[in-house]
């Protein structure tokens, strides 16, 4: 099959899902990364890397913090940005999503930052748009959301090195969820060998387990003795929804607390892929305790997206 | 009559309508935009021309394409940006047009782009400014929309070098159109020899053979042996309108078909301002058809503002 | 007491409220402000020294005007800005106002550009931030707006230099107004000698004897004889509140006409922060009139806002 991310000598032509990258630039986006981390801590954050390329953050669904970071990312690599609320422009006029693409692949934009409410969008841009024209997918329906899984795994890899050797649990909403797919493919393909999934059946996909990971209900269960707990975000949406109870019961039976964590490996790294909502996923002594790694999740993220957007352009040393 | 559009010595100090500039000036802004029409096509599209230059976008009504383009372009020349979306600010503070003006030159903006709902507005405006500082008028009602206008006659001169040798046709809602009028200004001075509008008797402005052109109703006539066919945009809020059937209709009379483009000479190009209603001005194999330069017009469009804005900034060499 | 914007060295480390900074800081912002004030004027408008570092606008409450004001200085300073309108986003999705500054922080933001409608909230997101990093209090519900008090000091010593010999009388809602209560700190710091207030007593404060103010609720009592009128914005949500009778009323009593005017001293200044609502608090013959400052106070607004933000950086020679 043709793999739509990759060009014809096997480079990364489109970062559109974890799924179908193979292990060795999965490996490179993260070493890149690796030598970006350095450069949001000096005094002057910015590489010429992409001087007098234009990035264009096509949001067809609000997501400030997506885009945020995107935003910071060109703009530490040099790049004219131009952010467009796709949601509340043309397409009111009328116009489809193609001839907005159209109208700015015209306009000579390189780089295409897809968010789109509908799976398979951002796909749908990357089939259609010129031969050297970028498009990095910023999270499609529940189907995607690649950047977040490379920081989750970037992040992994930096507190645990070792990854042939490690237990992580996904904690959570994984039916809805745009992460977990990715992060259970980019898991397994680096070698992880035992991914676990926790989460009430309501919240599972069906055959959840041919993805090759462990399915506990029972939360207490799945965390005893791993290395990593990945928490997902309840969508607001969700909680008054008929597929859960209540905030409280959900956060009694699939909320980490400090005691619950305590079952887990002792130095074992906790996640959150952000907003949390405080009280229902996790309590706040552990998202602010000394195993939460949620903050430098984020920091992390923006060197995996400027590590993406660079090595889609063609370049990837800092300086 | 003193034109506010020129100082004293003829040269432009604002851009508000085509309508009264000297075919010199005209000449002189296509001629610029040739030699920036490569910029955007380089690996480092960037030049220093307005490096520490301030361009303020200040949009009394939305319009996410035409801002993204000035500020591209502004951009590409290395000038600050600053876009405000005026309607949904100041405005409903109850301050006036001139006072958000004056505050914006206090703070030592040196372009304007100026797009409000009500003719006029950047005229006014241009009046009102000191004389170091420029207005470009980025649409104002139905009056007037002078770089759609330019980068209109751009993609003509482009494809049809010899304009003393053309034959164009305007098609659709004349009457409301921003751009139909400073189109055939454009065309006339350069020495176009025939100009048609083909519309319904509802859609054309009182005593427009005034302006110096042919006019027809019925379409198939109006498109025979023409070398250049402008469409122009039919606005949502006309098609539920008392001054037509439906759109369907509208279509099957004035929408440009294949089989109607045939009438046209065979090389014969196809333009539109777009956003594009299709089906409904156009029909999809002609508006993506080998005839069709929609995009381009899009490319040019870039290159004619980055004319505009380093011609009134006293720098025109790309470097 | 522990001084929040001073770091142990006594340098300033957050711009909070001018409350709490020795006369030394304030004087140095005020000489810092001067050396900027040319680089406005300049043909490239820019200098470098915020280049590589990244400000942070989060506005919890919307304002272009104030937005603008920082985002261009920033600019004209080479910082990367990033602009957060997060009344809109994040705390919509139940982040709490940490969480979203910690994921700003966690990407490495160098300076925070805060406004709030609650009062203190600067100050706690202030004490809440690394140590590398800087707020700037954009306006905090009527507690403060500390740059907004710096500039219209900094427009006072311009056109009064002698500040020892001064009498300055402040006109409106005090009791409401963000900046009033910053003023008068920063004028008597600054060593003038006599500060007058001038409001129906509904729009005082209790006790403003207290902060070193003579009171008068008779205008032109009040105006007698002062060298420098500072107007203050009558909120519209105020002018149909139970504290005043109507807007033409508060006209009559506390408007500032040019009959009043010229009870001040012959060469008074007239300021007014803006927006200004004419013909409420001013005529405009008086805001357009020789002695109105009010444009004047915009521009050394980007100056004054260009010096804290280089102070903050540790840098402040424009080169």
């Amino acid at each position: 099959m043709n793999n739509p991310q990759l060009d014809s000598n096997g480079q990364l032509k489109h970062l559109l899902s974890i799924e179908g990258l193979p292990r060795s630039i999965l490996t490179r986006i993260l070493d890149t990364a690796e030598s970006f981390a350095g450069v949001s801590e000096r005094e002057v954050k910015k590489v010429p890397l992409l001087r007098g390329k234009t990035v264009c953050n096509i949001f067809f669904e609000n997501s400030t913090r997506t885009r945020t970071t995107f935003e910071l990312a060109a703009k530490r690599l040099s790049a004219d940005v131009v952010s467009l609320n796709v949601g509340t422009s043309s397409q009111a006029k009328g116009e489809t999503i193609l001839d907005t693409v159209d109208n700015l692949i015209a306009m000579h934009a390189d780089m295409f930052v897809v968010r789109h409410s509908q799976s398979g969008a951002a796909h749908f841009i990357a089939r259609h748009v010129d031969p050297q024209i970028h498009v990095i997918n910023a999270g499609d329906g529940r189907h995607s959301h690649p950047t977040q899984g490379l920081l989750d795994v970037f992040t992994i890899r930096r507190y645990k090195p070792d990854m042939h050797n490690l237990r992580v649990a996904i904690v959570g909403d994984v039916l809805h969820s745009r992460v977990a797919r990715s992060e259970i493919h980019a898991l397994t393909t680096l070698g992880v060998p035992e991914v676990r999934v926790i989460a009430p059946k309501t919240l599972l996909p069906p055959e959840v387990q041919k993805l090759g990971v462990q399915v506990y209900h029972d939360m207490r269960k799945g965390l005893k003795d791993v290395d990593v707990i990945m928490m997902l975000r309840l969508q607001n949406e969700r909680m008054t929804g008929a597929l859960l109870p209540s905030p409280q019961e959900y956060f009694k039976c699939y909320g980490l607390t400090q005691e619950k964590l305590e079952l887990a490996r002792p130095n074992a790294i906790v996640m959150h892929p952000g907003p949390m909502n405080r009280g229902v996923e996790i309590e706040s002594i552990v998202a602010d305790g000394p195993q939460s790694v949620i903050l430098p999740q984020v920091t992390y993220g923006i060197a995996v997206r400027m590590a993406v957007m660079s090595i889609l352009a063609g370049n990837t040393e800092p300086a």
